[in-house]
């Protein structure tokens, strides 16, 4: 964060997205932010896919803790920031399907605490399929300058 | 797996890892294989990181769910296979290092439930760092065409 | 289960709650009993408090854990039964009310494993707040004797 | 917590555990203390059991949350206090025994959050059986007087 932030908490989470080497690299796109409720999408790539073919695990928690994390970051002020304390994830069904769709919303906000709760699903013919859910707790950090945004 | 297989554990957790898209582009290398334990190692890479330059939870995820998921492979029969139904990760210090060490290790064995639990640990200058722990309950799946290996 | 079972889940789940001597011990009531939805209630009893007078998250657990198990029992078949593998529970506010309810719901069904969600709600003056989530991790059981109903 | 406090954190712990009015109905009994690791033992109750007689996953959590939670009590100030904030418990075979043994451990203490391991023994003829493991998440709360002790 720098002095030229005006509150907007749309533009720092993209701006914070953006420094996030791992989502560029899987090749993630933030295409949703609300207060409260963060989206992510992710084209199929089978770079992305564990041993048979599907999405992997570890690719669906990232995207997902991203989303949940960012979601939290939607409702905090504009010079504090989010760490993932812990989250679990259930995988429900296989990774397969042409675009993902992951989405965290805020469950229970707070001073110190957040819960978020996010969930994944696979996009490709026929309806969109719920393939993962994830709980996390965030928590809220301020004045330490080496976590900032 | 395939009629060659002589129940080599070892064998078919190296060739089963070298099948995963995921692990080979975050650069992850299998260095341990024993009954009921696997290990893998990550050097660090700017790729990884999340906004802080610290390795992405996500990241960390992905290799813990692996090295759990592997120590199950370990000790089911030949041409069965493993699924992760859901996992939890605590991240309790910042992903800081030059490598990565992810160990995982089986607490409960089972026919058809295995509860792996796995810790990682940055390694750099001085002792290694305990950096999360993952619980993850894995299903043993047979007479899936489409998820063997 | 016995050969009059006529497939009436909701008498299922009456039987099977009757029978749990922690749900009598602590006092709670089965209110709701839906296909995929079950909701129990319970009375605030000194007894069941932690150290500062709050409801204790064991308890809270405990009929969060029952909610989502009886929400898997009314998607089963009648000879089958349910088994907790694992869960994660949210404490998000004190447990500080005349009374509280416990909503469990499927989220995921399956042939083998089901997956519910499960939330707390305290009740006194005013609105209901939330207390606590959970997200269970169920197992359908067949052909154990030891475990049915 | 009041002037007397020596900083004897055993006895602080046995002060709180007295408190609790839900381990005083379980029948638990405090058996360890010391820094970082506690103990509680519960003989087997038909009272505490579920529908098919085996110790009720509620209760198992309900103990091991109180085991990790008096482990983070432990290694805190004596002013202090501690909040589980979520909790995940592995429910990994049949509670079966004539007694139980919950081991709570810290696993990453810190100065807000604290992560604790437990593991519950069922314990009869033979040797003790590993039932269940929890991993959970504490929170040290300073200067709230409605929570403190």
């Amino acid at each position: 964060m720098n002095g030229k932030d005006t509150g907007d908490f749309r533009e720092r989470v993209r701006q914070s997205f953006a420094r996030q080497g791992a989502m560029g690299m899987l090749g993630a796109e933030l295409t949703r932010v609300e207060q409260a409720i963060v989206e992510i999408e992710l084209p199929f790539d089978i770079k992305l896919t564990q041993q048979h073919g599907f999405l992997h695990a570890g690719v669906i928690s990232a995207v997902l803790d991203a989303a949940c994390g960012y979601a939290a970051y939607t409702v905090i002020e504009p010079d504090a920031s989010i760490l993932t304390i812990e989250f679990k994830v259930n995988l429900m069904s296989p990774g397969r399907g042409e675009r993902f769709l992951f989405r965290g919303e805020i469950t229970k906000p707070g001073s110190t605490i957040i819960v978020a709760d996010g969930r994944a699903y696979a996009i490709g013919d026929g309806p969109a399929k719920l393939i993962a859910s994830m709980t996390g707790t965030m928590m809220v950090i301020r004045g330490r300058e080496d976590v900032t945004g």
